[in-house]
């Protein structure tokens, strides 16, 4: 069965970025508002960190209860899993996401600074030091038939595009500019030779869903 | 855990039919060509009876994948799940799906003239005669916590509104006119007094997608 890497719910500013500088453990998102990017899908009913009841069941939560469907792993860089940079000064830091991770896979840390694996509720983190192509196929290996999703952030998947490594990407533009930072693309125009494009306004307001898929 | 009646994929025309009159053995739509109105998720990599690798992933794929995400049973009309009015002179007749129905689930056919239940592969259909509040209890006890997918017919669909049972609906409108049949509404705007909506419109041509959400 074909294993596709997926990239899903990632959000971008108009300018392209998935985040500012100046990433902190306080601001996950650098000089970028979060709110501004994750808005639309915080709003819907599947959304994983919603506590309360209720939130929209139209095409926004399509994105967002598709999070999990038919995913196996996760790759995600290192500045996703955490603000630390260069060498651990000791372990303790274990993701931005609690006790409890919305991930319910395994997750392959992209980093040169490797550490044990470790296991928080059905979420267990590997941490590796190696090319895309490789960590694909460890991700694949470990998804046990299904698909891999690539989390982001946005310097990851731009390694992933240009090792022509991606099958599909869901991308959330988001009406704000954050004007520097990690980028992902200057224009959604230039991945137009590789994918087939659909562009979704939300009804809901706010962002715009760009759905790429190899040609 | 909450348990929600879901309509999926369901199709109609313009004039907001289902299907048109005369359903045979060799038109189960009727007067309706069911190409005009399935066209879009037959496109889709995503299309539970796709014989060949491909297909969209687009929009209209979200839909087609959709289509089992916790579902745990479905709830059909007898016009669903075949062309016989009456007392069954038989039982031979199992459906129009061969041996591998795209269900996957129990699924209860809805009927006057009940006869025993029989399983085709991991799908088992059973026959009641009861009204669609009792039908839906039945429904939701074999689903064992997941949701309950209503298959249609229009005529199937509209009991489960005016009972008020329905909580999500999408519904994809195909601009062609079917004239007399099965219908489903004058106008989708008659529902809007109980549900939310998103109108979408398939970047891949042809239909609307209409996405309903209890208020």
């Amino acid at each position: 069965m074909e294993q596709l890497l997926r990239v899903q719910n990632f959000n971008v500013s108009q300018d392209g970025f998935g985040a500012g500088e100046h990433q902190s453990l306080e601001r996950p998102f650098g000089d970028a508002d979060p709110g501004a990017l994750f808005a639309w899908a915080g709003a819907t009913a599947s959304w994983p960190h919603r506590t309360d009841p209720g939130g929209s069941r139209g095409l926004d939560d399509y994105f967002t209860r598709d999070f999990a469907y038919n995913i196996g792993a996760e790759i995600m860089g290192r500045n996703k899993f955490g603000p630390q940079r260069g060498p651990w000064a000791d372990h303790e830091w274990r993701g931005w996401w609690g006790e409890e991770p919305p991930f319910h896979t395994p997750v392959f840390v992209m980093t040169h600074h490797t550490r044990p694996s470790f296991t928080l509720s059905d979420t267990t983190f590997h941490f590796v030091d190696d090319d895309p192509a490789a960590v694909l196929a460890a991700a694949r290996e470990a998804a046990r038939g299904r698909d891999v999703r690539l989390g982001g952030g946005a310097t990851t998947i731009r390694e992933f595009l240009d090792a022509d490594l991606v099958d599909t990407l869901h991308v959330a533009v988001s009406p704000v500019e954050i004007g520097s930072g990690a980028r992902l693309w200057e224009s959604p125009e230039e991945l137009l030779d590789r994918f087939h494009r659909d562009v979704v306004p939300s009804p809901g307001g706010g962002v715009t869903h760009h759905l790429f898929w190899r040609r």
